[in-house]
């Protein structure tokens, strides 16, 4: 899904507060049965969205690169953003616990489940802008972390070439069409023949999580300008009649049941 | 795998620097081919474990549940550890931005990777006793996390019952074999006959969510006794060759590639 098939274009979102055209946005979560209701439990920084600079994509990636070899994917996204806005911006990012997000690594603590650095770009996009709960002019975090989804679903990865790689191979490029750990780093896999443990792989999954802040920020600074422009329309629920990801038939097989039929 | 399988069974983890037999821990991220390197970026808040009180399970299930009707599974797990521990204890609690966490609703904005519950578990766990990344004695975040996974994936869920529930249909326990929102719920939905938008499908998540904050608070009283005993031994890498659950077979049928060979 993206915005060429003319079904996705929608309104720029503007952001603080200056929404407009966002009705059909909240469409993959509202799909999902919610209804808005307002109200956080009042934290003190829980008032948004958080004061956002705009930030260079390229530098940013670098960053993540680096961070990568630290705390890998997912803090390594967080870390690429807001280590820049603790300098740029100070509080509330200092009172982020960045490092704690390490947890994210190979898929949720090694489960292969959602890539940690999609799961850190909707962490950023999210504690920025704020929960959608709060209103439609709290909608650009879920809608940001819904395009990185799919723009990783759909993209060959890793789009990023580290000013000094710490691998000199040539790291190819792989289209995951999920936002599974697992699925991403098992088709590179196969792809390549490299295993899990080699200096290839680690260096391909920093050059992910590297193209990903690259792609976040480029979506943080078109919202701060108040520009930005969700490309994905995807909701599962609304396809399928189920929360899923877009490749269906990668599991459902013929061994296991088949995709639901929507019945709402 | 649970602990009564023997292999699983390792040393208490000891809290606040007190660590022993925790060097088989990281096996499923150590497996995936990470060094520990101490360094934390520097925010106020990264400095850990973050204060704990031991809190009651039952009470806090009974806020998950609540939670779970405002900003659904994740941030509801989250907010009822939280919001407790902000009266309890205070900053750095309420410095926590705990509704930004909205979008890990329909695992991770709608997509249907991770159940959100999941995510705001080892939200919970990492934030507050810090990464594995800084040593050891900071194991217990990430063990948690993957114990709530494996016992997320194994068991009949929900167990919580709310005191005062919202649908008075009686809601089926089913095992997911996952720890996917897509599986989960998919298993759940096959089983009952009960579409995404129901009333009693979102009750069941509630009670999920509810069931995994139990649990949750159960593993950190233990942390904070001192006698934390990780049950999962669940290792992808160590297991597959590559970050995995633990359901291969689900996925991998007749018409996709063939699990991959350990290689490494």
């Amino acid at each position: 899904m993206n915005k060429e098939n003319g079904l996705s274009r929608r309104g720029f979102i503007r952001n603080a507060g200056l929404v407009t055209a966002s009705a059909g946005i909240a469409l993959a979560a509202g799909d999902f049965g919610f209804v808005r209701k307002a109200g956080a439990t009042g934290g003190t920084t829980e008032k948004w969205p958080w004061p956002y600079v705009k930030l260079d994509p390229e530098k940013t990636a670098q960053i993540a690169y680096d961070e990568w070899y630290r705390v890998f994917c997912g803090a390594a996204v967080i870390n690429s953003v807001f280590s820049q806005l603790r300098e740029e911006v100070g509080e509330p990012y200092t009172s982020f616990p960045s490092d704690a997000f390490v947890f994210l690594e190979g898929g949720m603590v090694g489960w292969g489940t959602v890539c940690g650095s999609n799961a850190g770009a909707n962490v950023v996009a999210n504690v920025i802008t704020g929960p959608r709960t709060l209103g439609a002019e709290h909608d650009a975090g879920h809608l940001i972390g819904s395009d990185i989804m799919d723009w990783y679903a759909n993209t060959a990865l890793p789009v990023f070439k580290p000013a000094k790689p710490r691998v000199e191979t040539a790291i190819m490029q792989t289209t995951a069409q999920s936002p599974l750990c697992h699925v991403s780093v098992g088709r590179w896999m196969k792809e390549t023949g490299y295993p899990i443990k080699s200096a290839e792989r680690k260096d391909r999954c920093a050059r992910v999580a590297a193209s990903v802040a690259q792609q976040l920020v480029t979506h943080l600074n078109a919202w701060k300008d108040g520009d930005y422009d969700p490309h994905s329309s995807w909701s599962g629920v609304g396809s399928v009649g189920i929360t899923a990801q877009q490749n269906c038939t990668d599991c459902h097989g013929d061994s296991i049941p088949e995709a639901p039929t929507k019945k709402i």
